[in-house]
């Protein structure tokens, strides 16, 4: 208790000395098992888990035994389970089956599954973990500690910082979307012969896709987290820690800044910018640069407070237009009757 | 005709004991085809179709010949198309490319395709099917007449009812969106320890994904049907046979109930319960619960019928902005000689 | 010099006999590589960079030195540059962990990369590359110039006209979603029968879904560019030269005609028709079918004019319904004074 404590600078309210075995929900603990209540609305739940120690945040006063209390029961949880999961890396090595490129530049400490297949010239770090059917492209450089889980395909050229973890089925270096179009209306391809960089401590959900660049590089920047189906178009910059929910797309040449948030669905359209520690609210589609630390709704998106104004009138848009209604026809007789 | 008859609850018009071979739709059909006609509409292309014998709605009293009458004819052709394709199954059994963990216990009446490759300790039934390309992980259970497409991936410890359809690129298992922020703005990844179960007879559409629990287990209830590009957050539960259309998307641990419709590229929030038999309209977002059997529209998405006044309003705003203008000066004017 | 300015119908300004060996924007140009500015607001970045020469539009009249003037700078430089990347093909042959069925027809001239598995009776054109990890199923067609990248899948019957390009993650030919519900309030599959049929030069970009027909085709027309994670439902026609941006969605039976613009995140319900020459704004919605040439946006999608307007409207519903309430008050004071 008294290590885990320290870690999340919490305080013991019980036994210091408990053995703590395991992390889970106030539902599923058992016998040394520590857990967890975010809020008072938990309490009840808590009363009935069997979890020998819970992390509970400051203001809970009401609870005691073996207890830790944190600024942030979410943060200290996330800090203490990853304690608890961190085993030693455990390299299995190049399974038969996979197939190597070329010179390759491949660390001894690695585990690539079977069924993989990796082109030439291929950089891969120490503790990298490759799962199966995962295609990765000629000149691709993965750095130390990747997870790359199964059927991913990464695209020639393209780059993953240090323990970035792509998730089933995610596609990094697909061509941009771009076309001439001529005359007839025939739309001519533009070649993308940019690449992609997806920097340290990147998270990608599954089947998410980012497109390399016509020229130069799409960039997701360091500590960035990406839910699945996400489309991240050609030329894009992603800046530090955002956070992009699922069935987001940022059009082509859009530069998001640190720190920003899109909710699900939300869509970004091209060639413009997201300053840092904006916030989309989900669904929203935003068509013009947004200045930082704005938070915005709708579609097109305006500042979210004015987006809940509109919102609530629009669902009494009926009655607005009765009153309408009846004004017209008030004034119409009050028109007559001061014409009289 | 009459084994088809009784199997569909219809009444034959016509020859009863014609020999039927095939089902297809009034286009494609030919001598020995039985094909269908849903509504009057289709009377004209039912004369020139060359198909052998309908099946029609019993209001359509005009079509005579080899005809048979139902309530429903949609429900009448699924059932008449699939007793003709139900063939027997036909075990391949493993592909020698196919790469087996250890201590598996796979069934010996299955189809395991080329360049598959599945864990440890996975379980799998009887007249399972997987295609190639498939990753399936360590202790996963895949219950009996499982259809796993091409491509797909199934994660760790994700169990699949009996006759389940995965379709190409699938996602199961995938890792929920789960961060918890220190101090610093960095994102501090919450292990996703939980699982998936999807239970028997549901469909799952194309590169669609469905995230593990973060403890626990998310879970897709009997008979549910969804679509392409779906996304199922961590900890949802989405109940019996409900309808999930292409590109809707159910945040973390929101909670479906039974035959509940969601329509194409719909969101639902995260947190919140959707009762049993309600429908959310295309392109609705959802951030509150709804109660049983309720039809909403919109974002943010009100009930159906408020919907459709408002957006009837709405395309007629910039006349009712216009009369609120001439209104202020007719008022204003009738205030001035109100005073005078 | 002289030969790019000629394939692009341009006017040379400047030394018309000058070496190009290479194509890239401002930023990244170096000598010898020719370069492009599309508009007279990247006259400062073009004055700042190393490229060797430039193409710019007619209009831009400041610039000199080695300069091609042409009409659409972009397409210019998509011709020049498709010209410098036409390298000769290079068959690679079959690799051999590639599984190939029986009674396939593949040309000597092809490049089948490691671990790909093709069905039965497939029949495969010269100079088609497939990457690692493609899954082609029985009886498809490829005909002659195709690239298919890694880990797509094509289903069973399904064919690719020539030089068709399918990004990964790619599904052609999954089920389309079609049950027939019985009175239990149980979903009965309606076998899906039908194939795909992507003609010449389309390219359909990562993770996008094309659904098989119930009976018939799937189509998708020649020159039609699909971007990522786009969903065609079964039985959709898209027509000829059309763009469909990344996200966007057409439900099933849906037809669009050719040169169609549908914007990201777009959504078409099923049943309708889409003439020539239409487009629709991102995000938007359609249930009703659009004449030709016609441009639409919003949910539900209106005239693109009608909607701008009503959006700025919407922007202002706080002023309107403020408005509203004063005039009610004033009225009802008039009619009280007009009543005494």
């Amino acid at each position: 208790m008294l290590e885990l404590a320290d870690l999340v600078e919490g305080d013991i309210d019980g036994n210091e000395s408990l053995q703590i075995t395991g992390v889970t929900d106030l539902d599923h603990a058992g016998p040394g098992d520590i857990s967890f209540a975010v809020s008072v609305k938990n309490i009840e739940k808590l009363a009935r888990s069997k979890a020998s120690a819970v992390i509970v945040p400051r203001e809970i006063s009401e609870v005691h035994g073996p207890v830790i209390r944190v600024d942030d029961p979410y943060l200290a949880v996330a800090l203490i389970h990853n304690r608890f999961i961190d085993t030693p890396f455990c390299a299995a090595g190049i399974h038969p089956t996979a197939v190597i490129g070329n010179d390759c530049n491949i660390d001894h400490e690695v585990s690539i599954g079977p069924l993989v297949s990796i082109g030439d010239r291929v950089d891969i770090g120490k503790k990298v973990v490759v799962h199966p059917g995962v295609v990765i492209g000629h000149d691709a450089q993965i750095a130390d500690g990747c997870q790359i889980m199964a059927n991913v395909t990464i695209g020639s050229a393209c780059k993953l910082g240090k323990r970035v973890i792509l998730h089933p089925g995610v596609v990094i270096g697909s061509d941009g979307f771009g076309y001439a179009t001529n005359k007839l209306g025939q739309h001519i391809k533009r070649p993308q012969v940019g690449n992609v960089f997806i920097e340290d401590d990147v998270e990608i959900g599954a089947n998410s896709c980012v497109d390399r660049a016509t020229f130069g590089t799409t960039r997701v920047k360091q500590g960035s987290k990406i839910d699945n189906l996400v489309q991240v178009g050609h030329n894009v910059t992603i800046g530090e820690s955002s956070i992009i929910v699922a069935q987001a797309g940022i059009a082509g040449s859009s530069s998001l800044g640190r720190n920003v948030v899109l909710g699900g669905q939300v869509g970004i359209s091209g060639h413009i910018q997201i300053g840092d520690q904006v916030m989309v609210g989900s669904k929203s589609g935003v068509h013009n640069s947004i200045p930082e630390k704005t938070i915005v709704s709708g579609y097109p998106a305006v500042a979210h407070k004015l987006w809940l104004r509109t919102s609530a009138i629009i669902a009494k848009l009926p009655d607005l237009a009765r009153d309408v209604r009846i004004l017209k026809k008030d004034v119409a007789g009050l028109l007559g009757s001061d014409k009289k």
